[in-house]
């Protein structure tokens, strides 16, 4: 997999690049990352890249031409047919979601596009990307840390990227419900120990423990997400249960 | 303001913390932006700061004390009775937003926490951290990109950080609707032209289209915020006709 990132700003990128999954990703081969600064392609003499909006109004827009060029330049090199997703990082994108990471993960190129603190002119999006996307509603200085975001996302689930580090975080995720509670050592830190079950041996109890828990959870944190989850009757009865008590 | 983030890979900040609206926030010593290995507070010979989950299963859990060490180093320190926020982000926390960004940002020192492909052992979210946060539902290999994605949208919103570089997109976000398009010069790109109101200098004109054009873009791509917005009687007029045509 081949993820091109077009920025202003490409050292925001080199820490998060080289560390932790992405940079071993990229050791071990399994994806280049690349940055290009589009300033490179502004093609006039101040190297402008933005300009002000026709019609008035606050706010600078980033020009369309430098945009277009870059990546051109990444496609035009490309060998054959292959086809890139070229993505904009926008707050008026789709919402990103595991959905999208697992579709743009089955890619084998992806190009990023981050503006920053500006509008883009309209004919990149009507006329370049295939995707726009947004990580969501709060506001950002720029498309940076998004497209960091969904590269990470997109990145972990290419075969070979994980390994054994495969999470209990991640397997719970899947499951449609928040993650049950975690202990590990020691049994008692400070005042506070660890609820006795987890330590009976009981495989079966702590199962069943375990996955009320993470149903109670989602009912008391995120009632919405329960709706997409497919409970037991015996589930739905206590989960009726403790309803009531609470 | 002050920031301390807790984290396993502090080499991934260096770039986002140096560069755009934090560095420059950070140079003019509006915003103190530190990291912190928690690993060094790890007091045991091996400096392991996870262990294996009571009751079994897949995974690793941080553990509590080197992340209570690291806390209390920190707060230990500070004059007086300052209080920090201790935000742990994690997948199945409060789901963060503007609103919790603007509340954020009237705070004088915030510390985060970030996970790495683990859990966190119960008791430090039960008896140390003060918010739990999630930048959305999709699975990320740590805490550390959430991490900037929040102090990003916070430290933005401190006096004097933005200056004069508040964008279109900022103002037209925070009118609840989506963007309306954006054009700059040059008035035709390749075959593509400027909306020709836009360049008819006509401003009650210009701020209608803007508008109407905001609306129908969110009516497109993100009714749900529509809710939210007051329009007026003749707007609700219009977009309904523009339903029916469409």
């Amino acid at each position: 997999m081949r993820v091109d990132v077009l920025t202003l700003f490409p050292d925001m990128f080199d820490g998060v690049f080289s560390a932790s999954i992405l940079g071993k990703a990229r050791d071990k081969g399994l994806v280049e990352l690349n940055t290009v600064n589009f300033r490179d392609y502004a093609n006039n003499k101040h190297n402008t890249v933005d300009d002000y909006p026709y019609g008035g109004g606050g706010g600078m827009v980033l020009k369309a031409e430098p945009i277009f060029s870059a990546v051109e330049a990444l496609t035009g090199s490309l060998a054959g047919g292959s086809k890139p997703r070229i993505i904009l990082m926008c707050p008026q994108g789709e919402p990103f979601s595991q959905r999208k990471a697992e579709e743009l993960s089955k890619e084998e190129h992806l190009i990023f596009i981050c503006g920053h603190y500006e509008g883009y002119d309209e004919r990149i999006r009507e006329h370049l990307v295939t995707d726009e996307l947004s990580i969501g509603d709060y506001v950002l200085t720029g498309g940076e840390l998004p497209a960091m975001v969904v590269i990470d996302s997109v990145v972990r689930l290419r075969p070979g990227v994980l390994g054994n580090e495969t999470s209990a975080v991640t397997d719970s995720f899947s499951t449609g419900l928040l993650e049950y509670p975690h202990y590990t050592r020691p049994v008692q830190f400070r005042e506070w120990e660890v609820p006795e079950i987890l330590v009976s041996g009981h495989h079966a109890n702590i199962e069943q423990w375990r996955r009320r828990q993470a149903i109670w959870r989602t009912w008391q944190k995120r009632p919405e997400l329960l709706e997409h989850v497919e409970l037991t009757a015996k589930e739905k009865q206590w989960l009726e249960e403790q309803k009531r008590q609470s």
